[in-house]
């Protein structure tokens, strides 16, 4: 296996003692649970937004902790939900006055563990409520998913949550904002190649030299088709035309455009299928008023993309543009 | 070849139309001379910091265009350096009374490209000045190099001299910064799998399932030795020692500290070898007052890293700590 690994078993603790490490300033954890926090909080007059889910998604989900985003976030081992005791200790170290709502992402495993922490927290009167990010539109039901799958869209919803709590909005507000922002946006992702689980040392499927898998869910669940690689445009086109059909997104509309890339994707190929996704939004009548291109919804190192849109109001465009930070930096 | 690519012959300025496109405030190019620069320069009062080299490194050299960055940048094709009118193009585009600044990677390529270039832009009087940066110390000469490599160590180079530009500093004072931070940045790099050019298609070199190749270059030049993986705690010892006993960093020293992905690693890994890594400058009496934990310096979808440390004084801190705005970005 090629991969900078100790015990693969001791893979995520490791990777998010570097994280704690490298931001001590905005972050603290409980590494036995597998969670991060911002280290400033909880505030008892804001509302608290975490998140939890497995590994391997990276910057999702504890990267993505921070002022204006997530206030805490566990993790389970790659591609495993994380634990029910995770789960709750993470509801617990946020819980505030204000309440915790909790966005998950619509997997199973991610809705059991987080189904039975809430319950256990709420008996214990921390006010708390959930919401479930849904914006996969390749396949309706899925590997590990009844109903459609949560991916890159989740990178709005907790973004505009993380800025609606922050400006002091009460628990009901900012589920509301989580569910204004899903039902708005929409995603399909493409893998060129699958990726490997540290503790599994092997990929996760099997994929022809030629071929892609369009539609492919963020642990390498099977998408809408097996079809042999077309250049970049024409796979853009797809993606496109799905994502922006299903809402659907139509002529003078304002939107976000996220191109996400997968892990193993090199920016500049990011930046092939932006160039002909801003056309399409062009050519149907949609202003990009923001754009985003790297990584936020990865499945470890595959080679693959999704394209993610958003309808954009004012208050949505707010929310986006309010300051944030988490571990995630250049400089 | 798995690669969002259309004509593989034009993948560099669709990509770079992409990062136009997603940044029209900020940037804007001329792409048939393959060259963004900054929109809002150049200014008369004000060096102009300017970068060329090979494609293939993204987020170096286009997408480091921005306020307290690069004013501008050219690219060649993927690992070759940009033809000579290109880097004529970019001086003159860029130039200024203040003069222009041109910091220059250490690859025979590039020198011969920039070389030519400044002389050509003095004979018309703009004023020019150049910078080798060769922090890459793995081998003393190499495939493309007479003399040490220049690689992730040029983040800094450029982040701190965009800084003083930014100051107002005088083209002396600017290239007098270089030259600081050049003599105290030390990286090292490793490689784990090669990478595929899009216009070749094919891997620049073969490597085993358990190798790695130890202190490679960004073009998959071969580097100290080919070894046995290793868990990552024994890489980034190895890298670790390479860099830090080579200026040597002592007891006492305060340093910015970069762990590199060369494209294809994913985030989680980069903040293993983080963890470590920031444990071995503890170890040694090193503070880590700054610290880099992603992609600056790449060679395409290279599974890789590289370690850099940068000793710090006040003036440096001063310089890094600056605001600068690029087309990475996350929010």
């Amino acid at each position: 296996m090629k991969k900078f690994v100790n015990d693969p078993a001791n893979f995520v603790p490791e990777f998010m003692a570097g994280v704690l490490a490298a931001n001590p300033d905005l972050l603290e954890g409980n590494l036995e649970f597998q969670m991060i926090k911002r280290k400033d909080g909880p505030r008892a007059d804001k509302v608290s937004v975490v998140q939890g889910s497995g590994s391997g998604h990276e910057p999702a989900h504890v990267m993505a902790v921070g002022p204006g985003m997530l206030d805490g976030a566990c993790q389970g081992p790659v591609f495993a939900a994380p634990p029910v005791d995770a789960c709750y200790e993470t509801i617990k170290a946020l819980a505030t006055p204000a309440g915790v709502l909790v966005l998950v992402n619509n997997y199973q495993g991610d809705r059991m563990a987080w189904d039975t922490a809430v319950e256990i927290a709420q008996a214990e009167d921390i006010v708390v409520d959930q919401f479930i990010i849904n914006d996969d539109v390749a396949v309706q039901d899925s590997l590990y998913t009844v109903g459609r799958r949560g991916v890159a869209g989740n990178f709005f919803v907790m973004k505009c949550c993380g800025a609606a709590a922050e400006e002091g909005q009460s628990l009901a507000q900012v589920k509301a904002v989580a569910e204004k922002v899903n039902a708005n946006v929409r995603t399909m992702g493409l893998a060129l190649t699958s990726c490997i689980p540290p503790a599994k040392g092997t990929p996760i499927f099997e994929i022809g030299d030629d071929e892609m898998e369009v539609g492919v869910g963020i642990h390498g669940e099977p998408g809408r088709e097996r079809a042999k690689i077309k250049p970049a445009d024409e796979i853009t086109e797809m993606l496109f035309a799905a994502v922006a059909d299903d809402l659907p997104f139509t002529s003078g509309d304002r939107v976000a455009l996220m191109v996400n890339g997968l892990g193993g994707t090199p920016p500049a190929e990011l930046y092939v299928l932006y160039n002909k996704a801003a056309a399409l939004c062009e050519a149907r009548g949609l202003t990009v008023a923001r754009n985003y291109v790297g990584e936020y919804c990865t499945a470890i190192e595959m080679a693959g993309c999704s394209i993610t849109l958003l309808k954009l109001d004012d208050e949505i465009e707010k929310y986006l543009a309010a300051p944030a930070q988490t571990a995630c930096r250049i400089f």
